[in-house]
């Protein structure tokens, strides 16, 4: 594919060498990485880490942002450039002009095991194994891949996806758009247990897990019902792997989470909130819209909207940053401090 | 089904308003959250954080503490009131009385794979694809769901669900009235290796895990056997979702674990021990009966009886607590130590 | 088997009881723990904390370290008993003697779904309802357990064993005497979505997953696919369950992951890293070879080769040991500098 046809396909080019020199317009195979790529690979440049492989990859056509310097220096090298403000969703564009992802053919194979009163749209794929049950419904074009198994009364919408060895449990609502990636549990009971003289007695978890359009759950992460009403994952929310969701979550629309963050029951997160690898959230929290939590925070309390918060427990961002810097000089200021005393007092 | 049967059926009712007014008998059709219920919903409050709930939820029928301003209030608002020293045991056995889990009838799904070395107690359910293998013993009322696989020698106590796509592996031994949730990995061999200047040379794991009776393991935990003797969980004790439990380690009675919490091999849990999100334990330690560990605490060495600990490394709560709160003073404190150090050392 | 057959077998001894006493050579029926290990049970004793049951085991076989203190206390007790240089090692080879693992005969499942365009080498074995998909190529010897699914194009090399219900995803590289844990999800796309005004937006992620020989992945890890090149991990590393590997992480050769790990992308870990439980690694972080990290370390940056680092944000081990010390008196601190400030300032 031509330079210049990918500089139109991806739809948000700023500039590009082409209009000085229309005559430089290589062909390219593929894309790959900065540090990797070889003549006829397309790469990108973003931050300030990466800028200065524009001085040394070896490929002859780059992304770049928005900077005469980077601009400049990739002429002098011969390397055909378009900029943009965005590089890195430029790259993702052109990913996708090489690259198709794998997708099994619509239809069922023999050997999936369907109730006879679950229903499909068209175009529907299940794969080898799969077990869908009584009442199932999945929505045209959903791709069910091996030995999932879909639990009674699941509504699965349109074009989802669900990878093998996940397991929806029953009465789930998914939404259309979503993937459920492999190993994936998404509405089994949530853990509720009320203390008595006898041991735990358990509470039965009677609600549903509903997740909307558009949401992405990573390999093995959990979601799970609660005990009345609903979890809720909200549109176009993606969760990373190993994320564990309690009963009686409500995650709004936009938020992502990655790895390992886990929360406990009844907690509230705003739209587009952004929660670092390995956070955690304590019961019937509240997460407001766009805030932060840096990796590995420990929120205890509620979070204003906007906010950013690090640590454990949480603190403002840079009210932590300040805090952790002093945190290693303690053992100085603490003899500074005993000095002073024994001087002193 | 009417108010005054419910208060019959939860059999830990103290009061109620019916002795005041027995032909306030609403009809309640099902459980909601009190921001959710609307008449015929019954639901329940608990804590500060929900008490105002009595003076605006849509419902007209509530369990409440024992607190005479709620249930004044309540009476006041029309709403039939029952309040007891526990509303969340009383509301999930509320819940209980309006809602029938999804159990598959007994029966063993022609495409499961089952091993004709295997035996079953009666009422047995064998879900679609679930693989049964050489020597497994299944008690009455077990329930299998689909894509399950047991490895050899394993025994199943009665009525204990194995959960869609969850793994038993060979001679684990699991109790009666037991829950393995989806994805569970149980008796695989623990992480033993033991470095040489080769590389890490593999410590077989020849022991095996043991499951008591009343166990709740969630949905994609982990449960290792030991290189040799036993991996023990005991009675009655529950785990969310995403937990570890290392090779070799003894858990007690009634213990409860929270999502995410992981544990290194060798450590020693007493009955009853609570562990919140996210809270780490290094091999070897011993948490005393009933000791509670906050979210996110790592615990390196023993902790004592009843003890409560906080943090990482784990102090005890109070101590963490006091620390915490200076922890995001230290900028300020650091000033002030510099200009006393500058004035006067 | 006799206690010298086991002393020649292990190949590691440096000193026995037998020179002194080779009329004193028991039967030994198998192993076991040193607090649990009775008469024909061979234990060992590794370390301070266990030194002590020397006096008080019901074994009457043992291996020790060097220690001439703790052979005479053997020798005085009765006790047949070979020293190594690493009796942890030793008692890894020794419980090998008396353990044969479950490992499936070759041969291959009638349920069992094979794609026509998937290969085999010789003595392979596929369990019940496992799915090939196509161009799959499985080495020499593979153990396919029940329900794992393979995605196209996946190669797995000689001997490997891929656990039940783990998954495989599309093209995946997976080397020679591999062992992938039950729920393991390997290459699965990695978690690549880019902010734009209308949402995330997907980044394709057309890489691979590269395993290479001897490596272990536990149950219920993910390791996932990067959008270009690779995402790599090295020969003869070892990882615990639930860790999580993200898009275009490289790890290298010999390094060891404990119990839920995790790391962001483009992490790069040099050869014989130690990670403990819990740690997390910012993305494009570079942990130098040999270096440790302890149980919960939080890294933002780079680590030098050899360093240890400890706590979140991880600090030098040394640092974060003394400074967390001091954090527990940083009540009484803040009280005397307030004293002092009020005195003088």
């Amino acid at each position: 594919m031509k330079f210049s046809t990918i500089a139109d396909k991806i739809q948000i080019t700023a500039a590009s060498s082409l209009t000085a020199n229309p005559g430089h317009d290589p062909d390219i195979a593929g894309v790959a990485a900065v540090d990797q790529a070889l003549v006829g690979m397309l790469s990108y440049i973003e931050g300030d880490k990466f800028a200065s492989f524009v001085g040394t990859t070896q490929t002859n056509a780059l992304i770049l942002p928005q900077n005469p310097v980077l601009q400049a220096k990739a002429t002098e090298r011969g390397i055909a450039w378009l900029s943009t403000p965005d590089p890195r969703l430029a790259f993702a564009r052109a990913i996708a002009l090489f690259y198709t992802p794998y997708q099994p053919a619509p239809g069922i194979h023999p050997t999936a095991v369907i109730d006879p009163t679950a229903t499909c749209g068209e175009n529907v794929s299940i794969g080898a194994n799969a077990v869908i049950q009584a009442g199932v419904y999945l929505g045209e074009g959903v791709c069910v891949h091996p030995n999932v198994v879909v639990y009674p009364q699941v509504r699965v919408g349109d074009r989802t996806v669900l990878h093998a060895n996940c397991t929806i449990h029953e009465r789930t609502q998914i939404g259309a758009d979503c993937a459920i990636h492999s190993g994936a549990v998404v509405g089994a009971e949530g853990f509720g247990f009320v203390p008595t003289p006898h041991g735990w007695e358990k509470m039965e978890q009677s609600g549903i897990v509903v997740i909307e359009d558009g949401v992405r759950v990573g390999s093995n992460s959990t979601i799970d019902r609660p005990a009345v009403g609903t979890t809720r994952v909200g549109r176009g929310t993606k969760l990373d792997n190993l994320v564990h969701i309690a009963h009686g979550c409500q995650v709004g629309e936009g938020v992502v989470m990655a790895g390992q963050v886990g929360m406990a029951g009844g907690v509230t997160i705003g739209n587009r909130v952004i929660l670092a690898g390995q956070v955690g959230i304590a019961n019937q929290a509240v997460i407001g819209e766009g805030a932060i939590a840096t990796a590995k925070a420990g929120i205890h309390g509620d979070v204003a909207p906007g906010e950013i918060v690090t640590g454990s427990p949480a603190l403002p961002h840079k009210v932590s940053l300040k805090a952790s810097a002093v945190y290693r000089r303690l053992p100085e200021m603490y003899k500074i401090v005993q000095r002073l005393q024994k001087h002193l007092l």
